[in-house]
C-alpha cells in the first residue's frame, strides 16, 4: 500500500478551460484511520461539466475553496477499515475528490454507499449509465413528463447525459433528435443509439437541418448547453412544451448565466423547470434498478471515453468543453 | 338608435408609447343585421396590458392588421337581434373592439357570451374580478400551487390582474408582498387589499424593502412585469420555487423580450411557467363562480378607473406603461 496520497487543490478559479495553476498536484502522507473511518483507493474519477461550476462560483453547493482537494464523485475500493459499514474490497461510489486515496467517515455529506457486484455492468456503469449522469437523465425525463409521439430534442446529446436522456425519449415513444458537435457524434446517435436524427450544429446550415428534423415542432427541450442553441430549439417549441433545464455548458467557462426570452415561454406557454439530480437522492435506487434494467437489456447503450492519470484531470475537465468527448468521461487514477 | 358607428382602426403599428395617427377614429354606419345576428351596443371597454402586444407583433393572437378595428373586450348591451341567442336588452361580453357597436355572430370567434344580473355586482364587474383580469389571476394562482405560509410577491400589483392576484394568495394562506409605483397604490394594498407589505419601485431603496418585506426569501413569484423588478424578484426566489409567468409590461413599448437568467432557474430548481387566460376557457364559469362569491362576500376588492369617451381609449392605453391606473382599466363609451 502506498504511503503518500496525490492530491489536485484549488489554488485559484478558472477564467475560461482550466489553466495550468488552476488546480495543483500536491503529495500529502494517506492519512491514519480513526475509530470507523474507511479507506477508500480510489480507480476512477467522474468527469462532469458541473466540476468547473464548482471550481468558480457557489451554486446549488459551495464553490470548492483555495487549497481544498478538487471535489469530484469517484468509484473506489475500500483498503482498509475501521468501520461497520465497509469492510476491505466493499466497492463504493461517492464524492471522493481528485486523489488517490479518500477517508471515508459514516456521516458525512460525501455519500458514500457500497454498489453491488452485477454480471455485466463493469464497475464504470455506476459512475455513468447507473451514476451521476445516468440518474441526471433519468429523472430529467420525468420531468419532461413525455407523451408518446412527442418530438424530444436533447442538446449535448452524445454527452454521459444527454445521450441516456435521448434513449429514454426513445423507450418512451418520442420522436428524438440529438444536437451534436462532430459528425462522429451524430452517427453514433442514430446508428448506434437509435436516435431518429442527430444534427451536428458545427455545419452551417445546422439550423435548417433542425427544422427538418423536427418537422412538427418540439415538444420537449432537454437542455443541456444554453445559449444560440438553446434559442434556436425555443424558436421550434410547440404550444405547451416542456425545457428541462440540466445543464447550461455553453456559458460555464464564460461566466455566462444563459439568458433567455421569456416572451417565448409565455407566448407559448412553455414550462421551464430546473434541477438537480441530488434533489432525488432518495429516489436513487429506484433509478439505478430501472436504469440496470435497461442497460442490462440494451436499451439503453452507452460509451465511454476514458483519460489515464489522476494528473490529466484538468485537462479531462477541458475536454468537455471542447467537444472532446463522447459518452462518459472518467479519469483512470 | 345611432346610425354612424366610431370604430378606432389601426392606422401603423406603435413604436413605444401610442403616438397620435397609430388608431384613427373612422365612421362607418351600423351595419345592417343578416339573419341570426345580433347588434350590441357597447357600454365599456376593458383596457389592457395585452393590447399593446395586439397592435405589435403576432403573439398567441396574431396581430391586429392595419385598417381592421382594434381587437378589445367589452361589456355591451344587445340593442336588436335576429338571433335565437340574444335578445334585446341582454348584456353580453366578448371581442367587441374599440367601436361603439358590435356586431355579434353565432360560431365567430369573439367569444360574446351572456352576463346573469347578480345583486352586488356592477356590469363593470363582468370586466375586471369576473373578467380576462380577474380570470387570469385566478388560473396564474391555480398554476402557482401556493401553500399556506409560503411568501408570494406580485408585481404590478395595484393593476386589474396583480390586485386579485394577491387576494387570492392571501385567501390562500399566504404572505403577501406587492410591488407597485406609487405611494397610494401601496396603500391600498396594505390597508384595503390585506397585502402584508407593498413596496414602492420607485424609491432608490426599494430593493433593500423588498428583502426587509420577504424575510424568509420568496416562493412564488406572479409575474408582470418583467425586466429590473423580475431579476431582482428571481434573485430573491427560494429553491424549487415558482414563477408564473403573466405578463412582461415593462418590455411591451420596447420590444423587449423579457430575458432573464436559465442559471437561476437551474440552480435554484424554478418552475417557471407561462400561460394565457384563454387556454382554459373551458372553466371560466367555474372561475367566474369563485370570484363572484369571493367578491360577493369581500374576500376580493377591487377598484376601477375609468376614462370617459371612446376616443380617448389610446390615451387609455398608455396609461397602463405610465402608471396611471389603480386597479382595473376601462374605457366608458
Amino acid at each position: 500500500m502506498a504511503t503518500m496520497n496525490r492530491q489536485l487543490v484549488l489554488r485559484q478559479r478558472p477564467k475560461d478551460l482550466l489553466a495550468p495553476g488552476d488546480l495543483e498536484v500536491v503529495e500529502t502522507p494517506v492519512p491514519e484511520l480513526k475509530d470507523s473511518q474507511a479507506l477508500a483507493r480510489v480507480k476512477y474519477l467522474s468527469i462532469d461539466p458541473t466540476m468547473r461550476v464548482w471550481m468558480a462560483v457557489d451554486s446549488y453547493l459551495p464553490a470548492v475553496g483555495f487549497g481544498e482537494v478538487m471535489r469530484a464523485i469517484g468509484f473506489a475500493e475500500i483498503e482498509e477499515s475501521k468501520s461497520t459499514d465497509f469492510k476491505k474490497g466493499d466497492k463504493v461510489v461517492g464524492l471522493t475528490g481528485l486523489q488517490d486515496y479518500a477517508v471515508v467517515t459514516p456521516g458525512d455529506k460525501r455519500g458514500f454507499h457500497k454498489v453491488p457486484n452485477i454480471p455485466f455492468l463493469s464497475d464504470t456503469a455506476f459512475l455513468g449509465v447507473l451514476g451521476g449522469t445516468g440518474m441526471t437523465a433519468f429523472f430529467g425525463m420525468e420531468i419532461a413528463a413525455p407523451k408518446k409521439g412527442e418530438t424530444l430534442v436533447v442538446s449535448a446529446a452524445a454527452g454521459a447525459t444527454g445521450s441516456v436522456a435521448g434513449q429514454i425519449g426513445k423507450i418512451q415513444g418520442c420522436r428524438v433528435v440529438g444536437i451534436a458537435g462532430s459528425d462522429d457524434k451524430c452517427k453514433w446517435l442514430t446508428e448506434e443509439l437509435g436516435f431518429d436524427a442527430a444534427v451536428n450544429y458545427k455545419h452551417a446550415d445546422w439550423k435548417q437541418k433542425l427544422a427538418t428534423a423536427t418537422p412538427q415542432g418540439i415538444d420537449i427541450d432537454y437542455e443541456n448547453v444554453g445559449g444560440e442553441i438553446m434559442h434556436e430549439v425555443l424558436s421550434r417549441m410547440n404550444l405547451f412544451g416542456r425545457v428541462v433545464l440540466c445543464g447550461l455548458i455553453s456559458g460555464y467557462t464564460k461566466g455566462d448565466p444563459g439568458m433567455a426570452s421569456l416572451s417565448t415561454v409565455l407566448v407559448k406557454r412553455l414550462r421551464v423547470q430546473g434541477f438537480i439530480v441530488l434533489d432525488f437522492a432518495s429516489r436513487f435506487m429506484e433509478a439505478a434498478t430501472r436504469l440496470g434494467q435497461w442497460k442490462m437489456f440494451g436499451k439503453i447503450k452507452d460509451r465511454e471515453t476514458i483519460v489515464e492519470g489522476l494528473e490529466k484531470a484538468p485537462e479531462a475537465i477541458n475536454m468537455l468543453f471542447t467537444g472532446g468527448n463522447t459518452g462518459k468521461l472518467m479519469v483512470k487514477v
